[in-house]
């Protein structure tokens, strides 16, 4: 029943349904990833699939965002969803470690341009929503099993509710849903083992891809099993949630610093320790240890002692601790390869010492900066900034957008782009985008 | 290490390598799959993926076979791939169950054109080899166990045979072949769930497009992990037998009916025993029951007792033995929806049984014909013909082609066709495959 019951659900949604909280947890959702996205579109992943996929390309219809150039739906969706993921600095429901608004808006901003109506605010809103809360439902429901077995399970997921969204979009019907979700179910994109590679931000975008043709297939007739979701063990229970007591979207947290999410708690630590360093006047120099007692999945995930690039870097809590100490600040440009290969940091990162600690929760961690002649300096931080329990706010989210887009837009495109995306809700026609960002 | 060797081994190579029986059995599976792909270009769910996509289509530089279209290269090979295996007529790796040449041929065909030098039939051949042998040897090591959990195994190990296919044809190095290795890795197409339906021919159209997109994005420095395949149990051991005393290629056997492989031996039986009730003036009308005896496997693929179209019909032991006991053969033509619909094969099959019986292999079975007033005919077949002990002879495998390609490409093409075909290895332009079918 379950993938009935998502189709039909799908297919009854609408703007009225959705509680003003779920409203803004969407437009924050978007807001964010479109900073990302352009914050990932000079990314060298982004700028290598471009390059090598592009004598394939079809009419260009759909933009990219932050640059100036367009290619087919199809493309678009894949360069947009690399871009999106390739900082590691997008959006995390956290009870799943799914970042999903990659996969699913990448593959609606991709075919929105294509459709001869324009697309509001609203209505774009409400397939978002309905991607959001199928990728993040089914999540629920296979998680943690399925990723421990190694999916990267932002992307197997991602492709179901890519298809879900753009069903919405072109108001397919239940039964052709159901197909979707069949095609976009039988395209298991995503490996863990690719962490730290390119490969890692492909799978979104991949994703967008494959949910954007599962939609576009079963619109014309394709078929699939119509019980693609059925086998998955405590899915009925998950999917009879939809549109209940807890929209999912809500839930959905948005990254302070660009790297895997267990690793924020360390970083948010380390940025209070940099500037109390400072306060007392203690040299950087002189710091003979950092000790961080974190939850072991913290150092399954992110115990890369020697990253040799960003993206690995991404993947290690000393690289994560040392920039938080030694600049007091872990944006996109503290991942660069060279500030990885910078001697203070890699000298900073050596005396950096992560203990497993399983008294601790993963989003908790306690660090203790010794410094030379004995003293120590403690931090415990109980939740980190960009958690349930101490969200970004919106001021912050738009400095991060800022951040991200400043170098790419100029100052005054940035400050458009940041109110039309905030704005989404009140937008007529959602294709406006290519000339905002 | 699994990765490396594979992608070194990819990398060495060459056509003077090739024992004359594979060189002998590639031409066999390419011929087969050239008839396959033309039989299967007017189908359905090819023409519906066609015409689902091509608002998105780039530059047409690759033909579609059977067709006076072309289309961009990743679609060309995604509709050559569905094409391929939409008839379950292709050709069959009995050890593993792959349908290993549809893949890794729609690749190849799809990126020959776009080259900017002809493509000869020796190097198309190592090509070729080298994806199968991939894809196979893959496959030895992780089969049964992932088919059993539901994988379409064609279009897993698939995916990664066409990458090495075209990662060989573009003669990019053994790091980016191991990176077109795990990009094509982690684009796990295939449930078994949607066996039935247009999905299950997606799979290995879908396979031919991400190893092409795999070996692109490869080309250009996009990277993956270069121990994709490690994890895999079995697989070093596998890998090292490359190229050694055991080619796959030479065990790939070609489909005499298209459907499901084990269904062949009962489909083979009844086919003799419809010559036999002809011979001895027995009125089809006057067959009571008839019991096949079956390996257990038989009705776990193919059980399905009332299929409601073609694509149904081939998880049909029933319909397989009712049409060759009717109407003395299964070819394309048995599996249209009107003939499983038919008043008569829907009688017969209702007065067919199949019995599990532990004691056979899937290769064989055991058939009764009880005739009404008490007489019966039986039939034991050892090996169904398509078998590797009773593989189809050369003539065999061009009536199959002739009986594809006739009524689309006409008498005079169609000759000529099998004539290039068969030529395969004295090609000079592979390329030239667009005015030949």
């Amino acid at each position: 029943m379950a993938t009935q019951t998502l189709a039909t659900w799908t297919v009854s949604l609408s703007y009225p349904d959705l509680p003003e909280e779920v409203i803004n947890a969407a437009v924050r959702s978007f807001y964010n990833i479109a900073g990302c996205i352009v914050g990932g579109s000079k990314h060298t992943a982004t700028i290598t699939a471009r390059k090598a996929l592009s004598p394939f390309s079809g009419p260009p219809t759909s933009h990219l965002l932050g640059t100036n150039a367009s290619t087919d739906a199809m493309h678009a969706a894949l360069f947009n969803g690399i871009a999106s993921h390739v900082h590691d600095y997008d959006d995390t429901h956290l009870d799943t470690i799914i970042h999903p608004t990659g996969p699913v808006a990448c593959a609606l901003l991709a075919i929105v341009p294509t459709l001869e109506r324009p697309v509001s605010g609203p209505e774009f809103i409400t397939a978002l929503v309905a991607g959001i809360e199928a990728e993040c439902k089914i999540g629920l429901a296979v998680w943690p099993a399925h990723y421990d077995v190694g999916w990267h399970i932002t992307s197997t997921t991602g492709s179901i509710g890519a298809a879900v969204a753009v069903a919405k979009l072109l108001a397919l019907s239940a039964e052709q849903v159901a197909h979707a979700i069949g095609l976009a179910a039988t395209q298991v994109t995503g490996l863990r083992e690719m962490f730290g590679s390119h490969a890692k931000s492909f799978h979104p975008g991949r994703a967008a891809q494959n949910g954007l043709l599962a939609a576009l297939l079963a619109r014309e007739g394709f078929t699939s099993s119509v019980e693609a979701l059925e086998a998955k063990r405590g899915l009925e229970e998950e999917i009879g949630g939809l549109g209940g007591a807890r929209w999912e979207i809500v839930r959905n947290a948005f990254k302070p610093f660009p790297c895997g999410i267990v690793v924020h708690p360390v970083i948010d630590g380390c940025v209070w320790l940099h500037g109390e360093l400072e306060r007392l006047g203690v040299d950087i120099e002189d710091v003979e240890e950092v000790v961080a007692d974190v939850h072991p999945l913290v150092l399954e995930l992110t115990g890369k002692t020697a990253p040799r690039d960003g993206l690995e870097a991404k993947f290690s809590v000393y690289h994560g601790g040392a920039v938080g100490l030694l600049l007091g600040k872990a944006a996109p440009a503290q991942y660069e390869d060279d500030v990885v290969l910078d001697r203070r940091v890699v000298a900073l990162r050596a005396r950096f010492r992560a203990v497993p600690d399983e008294s601790l929760r993963a989003d908790e961690c306690h660090l203790v900066v010794k410094v030379s002649g004995g003293a120590s300096i403690e931090k415990h931080v109980d939740y980190a900034v960009g958690s349930l329990e101490r969200p970004m706010k919106n001021e912050q989210l738009t400095a991060k957008f800022v951040d991200q887009c400043v170098g790419i837009l100029g100052e005054d495109r940035t400050d458009k782009a940041s109110q039309w995306c905030w704005g989404l809700a009140e937008q007529t026609d959602v294709g406006q985008i290519k000339d905002v960002l």
